[in-house]
């Protein structure tokens, strides 16, 4: 599947010459790249470089602007709403999260929700940035439709992932980062690519039927919240899915449910929107601010260790603690380079044809 | 099935007079009844006073105090712990949500988390206590260990409910309370009652086999997280169930995993625990902290609308909006009465012969 790696270096390189050409400072291209290397780097391929060629399309469409004029609009002491100028999500989102752990350093919990936004890459970027102060990171966005509520045939909520992430000792902190419908548009596309049936309990037809066609999407098909169907809990996948749409734009005054702005550009926004282009939510909270941060560390190290002891069901596959295989990619791709797929290749090959610049 | 209706005052009455009769306080007893009443009215029978005498049981054993001194060992400005003194967790964490409550009045968002608890009842009590002051409530607790974490076939995790509620202008609340396994215990029992085979995807036998039987369990079997299996996103009810564990246990010093202590008395907490009790956390987060709360309530109108204009795949079956089924059995049973099964009149009933108070 992958014929082309690259190191990390140059691909970092490409992608900051990229968003350097599209007019963003050298700060703001820097961490755009940083947030996509990242994801490319963790084995998280659908968020990373290959969604690059969707942000200049958005960029070339005006509805990314490439130097916003972030702003504060509402604040308290640890709660603040920022608009993002429809900047891009890869730089809007860490000015929301560094807002978010200045008020934790201050207050022992900061609270973001952000309109007029666009997408932010993955969320664990974000949540792990407050590990790195010894805090609790959160952060979610919502995202272009595709899934529909339980019951329901209509496709309302975006995959709209959410990520907690805490610190450990001796071993990596425990990132918990998903999609809350049942699986990611991404492992569609691994499936249409491979001409193989999807799993039950992914998508639905466009009547709301089970299907296992990888395809159903373009039919007006739509996914499934987590738990796939009533019976087996999709109305907590939705009711999650929810809970993100809420807090990152019914909070925020960003765009939500089905008014949230395609990440596709052939298709322009709904007409008569309720809000301000995509939302997201971040928060911090100081360990410390509940308990000495060793003592916490000590007993997550504890967690961990008794989890990653369970009894397997398989003996060759054991329980995976979350965000540790991200983790296992990411050292393994630093030394070895990121694996790109040939679609993804060509595409920002042409791409960099068409804004005249070197190509990877 | 339930051919005993009883008022809600006649069952009040009667619950206060038994946690009255174990020691309590006046206000706690009145206190503690309301939580546990809150839960009959909403429909949620497994959580109210069906779960009475085994609070009761703990007591008996000395797990319970019911007197307890609750005390804040550990406060930043916006977050705190909190020992709950081994006290009711009826009691124990309105005592938090108070305080969260406080803190985001003074700073925008007030978070605690719970150490030395016991069974909180429904999370939906708690985080509604935010809804009252226009803030958004959340509210979750770590259970006694039934769900095995996916590729295991250990029992490290309770059923971890969490709790978004988040108020809305015309319309009622948005309450997401949700156990994060496939299938909530009780539903297990009502199986069992009827005697009919259980849904796959809700148990496994105690090697790890898909099963259909109610009493696997019983065998030795667990419940699976949210997402039934890996294909379906097991990993993502084990990750909300682990966040669980960790906001509520590793972040306040109680106990985790495996070793959160028993709800039914007949069991002993394992040897050498980590931590105390059992652990919650709660939080608000104002609302005007963010947007003015008019706005956020039109706009929270208008998804609500949306969502229910849902195309259905079913004409007679709509899309249900998280909170709406409780809020229209509170209506109901504040009328017509709470119905209650026989097994738990009659468990009611030997109780109060036992305590030598008059039964229902």
């Amino acid at each position: 599947m992958s014929s082309y790696i690259i190191q990390e270096d140059k691909l970092r390189n490409f992608t900051e010459a990229v968003f350097k050409r599209i007019g963003c400072t050298e700060k703001d291209a820097a961490l755009a790249a940083d947030v996509l290397i990242a994801s490319d780097l963790r084995g998280i391929d659908s968020h990373g470089v290959a969604r690059l060629s969707g942000y200049i399309r958005l960029w070339e469409k005006k509805r990314i602007n490439p130097t916003p004029n972030i702003t504060i609009v509402h604040e308290t002491a640890t709660t603040a709403t920022v608009d993002g100028d429809s900047g891009l999500g890869l730089v809007v989102a860490p000015f929301a999260m560094k807002l978010a752990i200045e008020k934790a350093e201050k207050y022992g919990s900061g609270w973001v929700s952000v309109r007029n936004s666009n997408h932010f890459g993955i969320a664990g970027y974000h949540a792990l940035e407050a590990i790195r102060r010894d805090m609790i990171g959160f952060a979610m966005t919502n995202a272009s439709p595709l899934v529909a509520p339980t019951f329901t045939t209509e496709r309302l909520l975006g995959t709209n992932p959410m990520c907690y992430a805490f610190p450990a000792g001796k071993y990596p902190p425990v990132v918990i980062d998903m999609a809350t419908s049942a699986a990611a548009n991404g492992k569609l596309e691994i499936a249409q690519r491979a001409g193989k049936p999807l799993p039950e309990g992914w998508v639905q037809s466009n009547s709301g039927d089970n299907t296992t066609d990888p395809h159903a999407l373009k039919a007006g098909g739509s996914l499934l919240p987590l738990g796939s169907d009533r019976e087996h809990g999709s109305h907590k996948g939705f009711g999650l899915g929810a809970t993100v749409d809420i807090l990152s734009a019914v909070l925020s005054g960003a765009n939500y449910g089905p008014w949230v702005p395609p990440f596709v550009s052939f298709l322009d926004p709904l007409p008569n929107l309720p809000g301000l282009g995509i939302g997201h939510f971040v928060g911090a909270m100081r360990v410390d601010g509940f308990r000495p941060v060793e003592e916490f560390k000590s007993h997550m190290d504890n967690w961990i260790e008794r989890f990653k002891s369970a009894k397997p069901i398989d003996a060759n596959q054991p329980l995976v603690i979350p965000g540790e295989p991200e983790l296992e990619a990411e050292a393994e791709r630093k030394i070895h380079g990121i694996p790109l797929v040939d679609p993804v290749v060509k595409d920002l090959n042409e791409m960099a044809k068409t804004l005249g610049i070197d190509g990877i």
